[in-house]
């Protein structure tokens, strides 16, 4: 990618990268499809009051503005596609069952995320709208790993988080804003001695629980220790039940669990998850369940989803080998050209060199041509001091 | 399409119509691939000034303006693909020889083309840098007709037009702004008697010239008839002999030529085409010859190319048959998952019924169900009252 006179983190994407990344988003589309998963295209611009309604600030900060020209109004270029496609479940397919839906375009970003991070990712994604069972979560994080194992990614973690934890040992606590903010940092940084300095007037229970979340990280053994830690707390015993049997439907030797982790705080509503690959520390797939996403459209339906950049993946998995092409010559003979067809009803890419570029370096990568054998057409080797 | 809250001209595309237009997508993709066209990605957005360098007004009323925080100058959202194509051409790729390129996503537009449009068409293209002779031309016109008929547009006709006429015919003679401007009006008009008004001052074959050119339509007779008519005015017989190689190499009895056509005159500078479906009003494929369109960019390359809106060709062609999908159980068995996983990875779309969701309506069109039978998991039809 190059940035020649382009914006900052903005670039073009040039020709192997470009059919990597075409390759990738047929893989995800495909392997979406196999699910069951129905693809729709929203719109890459909307009124900015439906694409922001019940979304948090940071998105506002992360949108686009423009005026139209048509209405006066104020729209936004989506820099995120999830919001549109709960307003498609909810009303415009409206269905009383369960549905899966994918999309897969560009989304807009008019700060970048990170240091070096485009401002134009291409977004795939899945969601289940209609169900609220564990089965639906499972479901789509096995989506997400096959995405990821068709674009040939196969050694990553999952972490898994559920900001219900913390929600329960908040329950009935009045806590100011301020104190609340205080607290997601103190969590975020694991720090308990702050986490205990700000709960000292919290039920002895609840101040237990929260000052055990920093050490509440690791691999599946994790959830038996909050049972120990957190079992006490109304709820707790459920939402861990339900994330043990979340863990038991899957590879739990690849989920690492950090109860702690507030991520995504406002806009989940239940067990998320992130992907990353050894080393990687911007996680490669973002998922979970955020039941209250239709509600600002009138439909509160149980949903769950996961989305990636698909630029992002080409980054970190190797292009595929293109097949390389055949040289033709360009003839007004109609052999030759019945056999150019047929080799491109085959699915060979064949490039006739236009008159007057026989001896200019070849652009395209050809290891055969088609040469006039006896009067018949064949493609053959092209010896390596001609390439 | 429905427009549900969104703004005018702007629309949501829902499961059966997106399917389509990803399907239309991969095989215009993979029919230019096939040619030996590289696939290219440019932004969806760029600095107004490199977005609008060398285009004409139309364009930039075309085109949504907004500003870059970061830098705080206007960019603009691409309303055509080409002039970012020549710009990846003449300064990323910068190639000696050929080079194909081409290109699909989406484009927006300020104001709607028509009351009826879309200001968001899906623009699909393909264009040839490097050569100037009618070959390239040939190629990309054949290229072209392919693309449609893989879409299953088999039925259209190709106008075909040549704004290097009208330039030879007024090659020499001073004309003001204002009488060229009606002269055009009056040429599209096919008023000849305006035509002679306007041109009474001109030399006379160049007058006799333009006046001939509103009754120089129709079949491939039309170079025979402009031969006679034109002829005698310099450079005209060589521009009429490219036109006959051009329509020699193709198949002539499916074009029709206009040579008082002056649309895109600003823009192309050679033979230009368009296609159309019978008893449409809408050209689905305009392209043509315009060797001008890198040197804003410091490279004047012969260039020609076309570009059609995938939308408006998956209005026009009946979406194919989707495979219909087998339903099936959500079970925690290894077996049965063995077998979801097989039909899967051969292409088949399992939906899995989420366990309480099993007597809703199935929101995916299933023909057939997996079931155990006699330990055996199979597939087998649903009977016509089930579905």
């Amino acid at each position: 990618m190059s940035a020649w006179i382009l914006p900052d983190h903005i670039a073009d994407v040039l020709p192997s990268e470009a059919r990597h990344i075409e390759e990738l988003r047929r893989g995800f589309l495909d392997t979406a499809r196999s699910y069951g998963y129905e693809l729709v295209i929203p719109p890459l611009l909307e009124h900015l009051d439906s694409l922001l309604t019940g979304s948090g600030e940071a998105l506002d900060l992360q949108t686009f503005k423009l005026v139209d020209q048509l209405s006066g109004r104020s729209m936004g270029l989506r820099a995120d596609t999830t919001q549109q496609v709960a307003r498609i479940d909810a009303h415009l397919l409206n269905r009383q069952g369960v549905t899966r839906l994918c999309y897969c375009g560009p989304v807009l970003h008019a700060k970048p995320d990170k240091p070096h991070a485009t401002r134009e990712p291409l977004q795939f994604g899945s969601e289940i709208y209609g169900h609220s069972g564990v089965e639906a979560d499972v479901e789509i994080l096995t989506l997400a790993k096959e995405c990821l194992e068709a674009a040939g990614v196969t050694d990553f973690t999952t972490d898994v988080a559920d900001v219900r934890i913390v929600r329960r040992l908040l329950d009935g606590v009045e806590v100011a804003p301020a104190v609340l903010r205080d607290l997601h940092a103190a969590l975020a940084r694991k720090d308990s001695a702050e986490i205990g300095r700000l709960t000292r007037a919290f039920p002895e229970s609840q101040r237990e629980g929260l000052r055990a979340l920093p050490h509440l990280y690791g691999d599946i053994e994790v959830l038996k220790d909050a049972q120990q830690a957190l079992g006490l707390v109304p709820g707790i015993s459920g939402l861990l039940g339900e994330l043990k049997r979340f863990a038991s439907l899957l590879d739990a030797s690849r989920l690492s669990f950090d109860l702690a982790d507030l991520r995504g705080y406002s806009y989940y509503s239940g067990i998320r998850f992130a992907m990353f690959v050894p080393g990687g520390s911007d996680a490669l797939v973002r998922g979970g369940r955020y039941d209250e996403v239709g509600s600002v459209f009138g439909r509160n339906r149980p949903a769950v989803g996961f989305s990636l950049d698909v630029k992002q993946i080409a980054c970190v998995t190797p292009d595929r080998d293109l097949r390389a092409a055949i040289r033709a010559p360009w003839l007004e003979s109609a052999a030759a050209n019945d056999a150019i067809a047929a080799l491109r009803r085959r699915g060979e890419t064949v490039v006739c060199v236009l008159p007057g570029c026989e001896s200019k370096v070849d652009e395209f990568n050809c290891d055969r041509e088609l040469v006039e054998v006896s009067g018949q057409w064949i493609v053959r080797a092209i010896k390596p001091t001609e390439i």
